[in-house]
């Protein structure tokens, strides 16, 4: 049987480009930057992204917790992967989490209660997802030292087995996160483990 | 005396509005919008703007402090104030910074110490430089209660004295801003009231 004539197969493929050029059109490329051997650039203009949130003094370990100026971890999401979390309760590829860990301080100006933070940054740490260039889960650690390249943190590290078991949404710990929690909630794409520790706790 | 010939007198306007339409070009409007009665528009888009810094349960008075589960503030900067202040150390007409409060808690998820915050947001606080609008050193405050449009607070209000009182650049508790505070020192903005205070704590 023929597929039909000529003309129309060709205009049904010129359409076909077009929708898919459209589409390449609008993903938008990731703020990932690596050099030649595998090491990620530091992403210098972090602190202009999209807040995501911040703690204060955040432990998931008991003998961690509780000490007397703790840190505050601020949270920032690159522009394009935090607006598509927001139209879909997901991470696109190519996407880049920012943790910033500071120090915090009880002590100046004319503060009587609380602490701010000062500073002095103490770590950085960053987590992508670029499937084609980790495998796997797709994501990938880095933690950087100033603002030198960083190589990927090894798969053996804790962090990636902790996200994995106890992580909201696709190996991110939505739970924490104010305004992307009810997206997820919203747009059924809480993980079903993270799902039962919530029912579980409700108990 | 004559001020020059015809022609040099009228390539020097010529220059003079070239340069003037130059710098009116790189002026960015306002981002605050106010109704025909004078109340401010809710600043809907906050969240993207620039992160300034979070605290956690800060407070300038006894009475309120170290409450068992403190909130958090957030502060934020609209774009174009912010750049403006890494290059100068100064707020530029316009200027609209935003303070949210959301309620933290120390109980969720793996959390072990520490605490995070939460979706339930307890305030907004707008603070808005516009000299011409508002007279008097420029700033006037605004409280918002959900999307409503708000009207300024009285000049009566306690916020107007402290921040005259205590901030270290321009009406602002720059102090408190991780990021800005070292733009400040560099630049020299930093209030004699601010260092003075600075002085006597350091001794």
């Amino acid at each position: 049987m023929r597929s039909g004539p000529p003309l129309l197969a060709a205009l049904a493929l010129a359409a076909a480009l077009a929708i898919a050029s459209v589409a390449g059109a609008e993903e938008t490329p990731s703020v990932a930057r690596f050099d030649s051997g595998g090491k990620m650039l530091f992403p210098a203009d972090y602190r202009e992204w999209v807040y995501v949130t911040s703690g204060h003094g955040m432990s998931y370990a008991a003998v961690a917790a509780n000490r007397p100026e703790p840190p505050f971890d601020n949270v920032f999401a690159d522009r394009a992967a935090y607006r598509h979390f927001l139209d879909t309760g997901t991470w696109p590829e190519g996407t880049v989490l920012v943790l910033e860990i500071r120090d915090g301080t009880s002590h100046g100006s004319i503060l009587k209660g609380g602490a701010f933070q000062t500073d002095n940054l103490l770590g950085i740490e960053v987590h992508v997802k670029d499937t084609a260039r980790f495998g796997g889960d797709g994501w990938a650690f880095f933690s950087f030292d100033g603002d030198k390249p960083a190589g990927m943190i090894g798969r053996e590290a804790s962090c990636y087995a902790c996200h994995q078991a106890n992580t909201a949404v696709d190996r991110t710990f939505v739970q924490f996160y104010p305004t992307l929690l009810p997206v997820a909630r919203a747009k059924g794409t809480l993980t079903p483990a993270y799902l039962e520790q919530e029912a579980a706790a409700a108990q």
